[in-house]
């Protein structure tokens, strides 16, 4: 099972909206086929496994990740396939928390006389499809949020210079960890700040993200770089004030306005809008005003902190997160630290709120 | 050499303004003597060591963390003593920076046909005796400046409250630090603000600190606890401008009030008095103003950080430091994280100016 995972999360950020699933059969001791589900629309796992392990597979034991699905999608029931090449045994990690599949494929495989075991490994493999598992409970993209702050806590100096707070080793990262996101958003404010381009310029993937621009009054330049360079779709959220015509003056092949049904953007709702729209994990690379509306909307999974040995000092230097209206401890938001990590002469810590 | 350290660092906070120093005698591969310099004015570890040893130190090798004294202080030289008792070998970790004593020692007993290692382990035993290395070195106390703060760097909410941002474990940990310094300091705003009692209430040492106040106007309030309490020494540090009459209104058997020579107080010419008043070693428990004021003075020589899991937000709520005139990221304050360690939910994060 362990190798099984290891296959699945070799195709992180690649999979989605589809989980990650790995897959091994072993027949006799002896390992006869290995899958991973690679992406979505082609074949799952098993498949794979089982199109290796050919006449191998009858009798055999299979280790799956995730419990294999019943119903027809954009590839035939894995569970059917199980049973029809003879396998014996089937070992299952995680259990299927889409409602068309969980507990139907086990049932299947069962009344065709299969042994199957559920659970080998669970809490791995449902850390690793952490974002699938919430997308299906939640129908929400999953969020994470980021940013990289000197130890006091500051994003830039007091007047706006933050080239860098962090080195090299940490800015890479961030590109490694955008590549495994749907979509990647900001604020007004930075684009009109920094004019980023929020491109993933990570080695690992060349896949690109969706670059969301949270926009009230559609106020970015028309020659923002995510406006004019085509190197992903940019989409511009914004309140429900916006006129068509304004809508119209940005909209264009790769460029979406999006109204929200309120003045001022309400987060859920966005959050909602963009599910509805495929994006299943985002990025959330906002300054201090974005930050403190996603926190306290409450719809942040994840947040990652880079953490650089520098100190700025003073309260005119922008802080990591705006203002929460926070006057007593009790009221302070509550994470717990999940991973300390060194990444040169930086700190990455990822924490969960409670 | 490493028993010798272990016997070394057990004495951490109860020797100032001797460095601690350990020592073992081995004779035919047995442990014949085990000594450390307990307390000031006490014998040193090597005499411990021989006593020990008796009859057994003839022929004997001894090891001892810091090269053994050569001069009459308030015992008599140990490079003497070790002469005297027939060791055949001395194993040394450090030699001593103080000029009254290095290379002397090693010289005596060379000279007495004794064979002299130096260098074993040197880089821990350095480590070990920083504080006092600096004393040597510089003539001024070692001073460790401690911060309990939110992951984005706040110390209180706008409101000012503060209780707890860490948990019990860190708290505990301050109490520990705390207790190895010869003194503590904090700002008037801190007395004014919170009225700490700033006693040591750790459980594995009763010594009590010294009270160090900036206060440069003398406005505290008489009857703060630290004035009141008599649990420990309190002196308060003013500018210049303070009279004798006003002086006098706070001094009594345990309160002393030390003037400088400038209005403002000047961090460099504190750290030189109180190094002239037998302070090796101060723990800055500042606010804002006092942090950034070390800061810039250029004489901190360790940051203690108990980063906790909350969120404050907001540019009202306090920072760690005070405003230090940064305006570009290559004016920032470089550190070096030099140990990162997990308190119960909360990091404590050890760095080092660069």
């Amino acid at each position: 099972m362990n190798l099984a995972l290891e296959l699945a999360s070799a195709t992180r950020g690649q999979t989605a909206p589809n989980p990650m699933v790995g897959s091994v059969i072993v027949n006799n001791g002896e390992i006869v086929g290995m899958g991973a589900h690679l992406i979505a629309g082609e074949p799952h796992a098993e498949v794979h496994a089982l199109r290796m392990a050919g006449e191998k597979a009858k009798g055999a034991a299979i280790y799956v990740t995730l419990e294999p699905c019943s119903h027809y999608g954009r590839t035939p029931p894995c569970a059917e396939a199980i049973i029809a090449a003879g396998i014996k045994r089937v070992i299952i990690a995680s259990q299927d928390p889409n409602p068309h599949v969980s507990g139907k494929g086990i049932k299947l495989m069962k009344e065709a006389g299969i042994e199957v075991t559920i659970g080998v490994l669970a809490q791995k493999a449902d850390k690793l499809n952490e974002v699938f598992f919430y997308n299906m409970a939640k129908q929400l993209p999953f969020v994470t949020m980021k940013q990289a702050i000197t130890l006091d806590g500051k994003i830039a100096t007091k007047t706006g210079h933050s080239k860098w707070i962090t080195g090299e080793l940490a800015r890479q990262d961030v590109h490694i960890d955008r590549s495994v996101h749907d979509a990647i958003l900001v604020g007004s404010n930075t684009i009109l700040r920094d004019n980023p381009r929020l491109t993933n310029r990570s080695q690992t993937s060349k896949r690109q993200l969706i670059r969301l621009i949270l926009d009230t009054n559609l106020n970015i330049p028309k020659d923002s770089n995510v406006l004019t360079d085509g190197a992903a779709p940019t989409w511009i959220i914004t309140g429900s004030e916006i006129t068509d015509e304004k809508a119209a003056q940005y909209a264009n092949e790769y460029i979406k306005v999006i109204r929200m049904s309120t003045p001022e953007i309400q987060i859920e709702e966005t959050l909602k809008v963009l599910f509805e729209n495929g994006i299943t994990s985002i990025y959330v690379e906002g300054g201090q005003q974005v930050n403190a509306s996603f926190l306290k909307s409450g719809f942040v999974n994840r947040i990652v902190t880079y953490l650089s040995p520098k100190i700025i000092g003073g309260s005119e230097a922008p802080n990591m997160i705006g203002d929460l209206q926070i006057m007593t401890m009790s009221e302070a938001f509550q994470l717990s630290f999940e991973s300390i990590e060194q990444l040169g002469d930086d700190i990455k810590i990822t924490s969960k709120l409670k």
